[in-house]
């Protein structure tokens, strides 16, 4: 068996999972992000000696460990260089610290975004594919490239942020310190935003009945609810929405050919209401002639996704 | 020995190469790109043999044939499936026709800015790296992505097609069909464009004294020669051409951080006038903290990369 440790700003989640990618027995606790990096991975190695308790397992049943984390990590050294949402994560060294508590098992190391769209590929919607991009549209928008079944993330293990491709340029400040990212039209958070601009500048809207006339209600579903509604601001709020997706899927498309995209993320399960208009402006535009195009496909594991990848880190070597 | 062959809209070039990447031989002839298909092939192998006769190397010397060529490869078919600038070459079977005139000799097919890019990175500016994007700025943004020295083009073989992303939502139309690719900004042409534009709106500016008050004379030199020469129009266009260059080499490094991002095409002779704001740029805005940095550097082969790169196809399986 093996543990898969998906480490979060708000919760540390732990899995036990099986050979067959399934999850035994999960549990989590608050992260407290903010606290001494000591005391957040002795929480974490608490918790896995808990959800070992409850499933009767025994440290010689444990393979190995996994840890999707925010951040850089150093896959070798099984450090976390650097994570913005982690303040005490600097050269952060993961294994020796859960060595302190679990002896000797091996353990893997990995950027969370990654390490989720691992699971998805080995055990999720991408599972009968080698190559695909997960795409997970939340706060920013995460990315993940496998190729041939493995991560990839370049020669520093920094890369697959795709959050952070420009598609307007000098457009929206992002927090990164560029202008016009993708993510900062087309994630969640965007949508959001795009849906109360709109419904403050239509009070006519249905989405203004939807919400209550409180903006705090607006969600990622919003827009889309008013637009099955018929609701023409929503439809245009939509229309435009999938223009932004759109734009940097097909920019995947052209330069990574991957043979599946994931779209992860609340959006996502609008399913056929989402996929279906992004099918349509990939193949207007995507580039490529008598050529097949990549899948564009849902993901299916929702949070346990990072926690199945991070167990299954160590089929990677 | 091996034959390298870049077939281009304009010329037909065939390269004799020897193990150590060293082109032995080569010539060239007129392409004549709307011909049949039967008759560029045949005027392709004339001078192939033409080639080999002069260098005195027999068929039993040639171990392999590497053809790059505009368009979407079939890499296993050892075909050509579309290529918009060679109108008949549609399924096109490479290697069924050069056998009527070469038989038997293993032959490869690649497309032509991947066996370009493969070229500097076997023997050329990153024969040092593993992982390298090359970027080609000419009359578009050709792209070769190339991953443990193995050329990656995605599931289809259509992929690195890097001028084509967008960076400028809703911007000039790109003969792909999208709206604001990189390209329309970055590229030589492009810099023209802007070189001309800026020289029209400015008749004090150094720019119309250089080029003769004839916009014809401008080339992708022009502005940088003008901005040397203390013009402010001039370093204005070349100070935004670094922002449109930088943000798509940006995009690059956070997607994919390769260890080295290889510039080509006849600007960047302009060297480090052209590096140096480059890494400034891309120092300021790629993502991530306490991570190395991928090295930007000059392509150094200039047009026998596609000879030499197509020549070592081989050695990629």
């Amino acid at each position: 068996m093996y543990l898969g440790i998906d480490l979060g700003g708000t919760n540390i989640a732990v899995g036990l999972v099986d050979n067959e990618c399934h999850i035994i027995k999960k549990d989590s606790v608050p992260t407290g992000r903010k606290r001494p990096f000591e005391e957040i991975m002795r929480d974490m190695a608490n918790l896995c000696r808990k959800v070992m308790a409850e499933a009767g397992a025994k440290d010689e049943d444990i393979k190995s460990i996994g840890v999707g984390s925010p951040g850089t990590p150093d896959v070798l050294k099984k450090e976390i260089i650097f994570a913005s949402s982690m303040p005490t994560f600097r050269n952060a060294p993961i294994e020796k610290e859960l060595w302190k508590h679990l002896p000797n098992v091996p353990v893997y190391v990995e950027n969370d975004a990654n390490a989720a769209a691992y699971g998805e590929v080995i055990a999720g919607a991408a599972a009968e594919y080698s190559d695909a991009v997960v795409v997970t549209l939340g706060t920013g928008i995460g990315g993940g490239i496998i190729l041939n079944k493995k991560i990839y993330a370049g020669f520093n293990h920094a890369g697959s942020e795709i959050g952070h491709k420009v598609i307007v340029l000098d457009g929206i400040e992002c927090e990164c310190g560029r202008h016009g990212c993708w993510e900062m039209y087309a994630s969640a958070s965007a949508l959001i935003r795009q849906t109360a601009e709109a419904a403050k500048k239509h009070p006519e809207s249905i989405i203004n009945e939807i919400i209550g006339n409180n903006k705090e209600n607006i969600d990622g579903k919003t827009a889309f609810d008013a637009a099955r509604c018929g609701d023409e601001t929503a439809k245009k709020v939509v229309k435009r929405y999938i223009e932004y997706l759109g734009t940097g899927i097909v920019d995947i498309v052209n330069v990574l050919q991957p043979e599946a995209i994931v779209i992860g993320g609340g959006i996502s399960k609008e399913g056929d209401n989402l996929l279906n208009p992004l099918n349509e402006y990939v193949n207007n535009f995507g580039y490529g002639i008598n050529v097949a195009k990549p899948k564009i496909i849902i993901a299916k594991l929702g949070n346990d996704a990072g926690i199945i990848g991070a167990a299954m880190l160590c089929q990677q070597i």
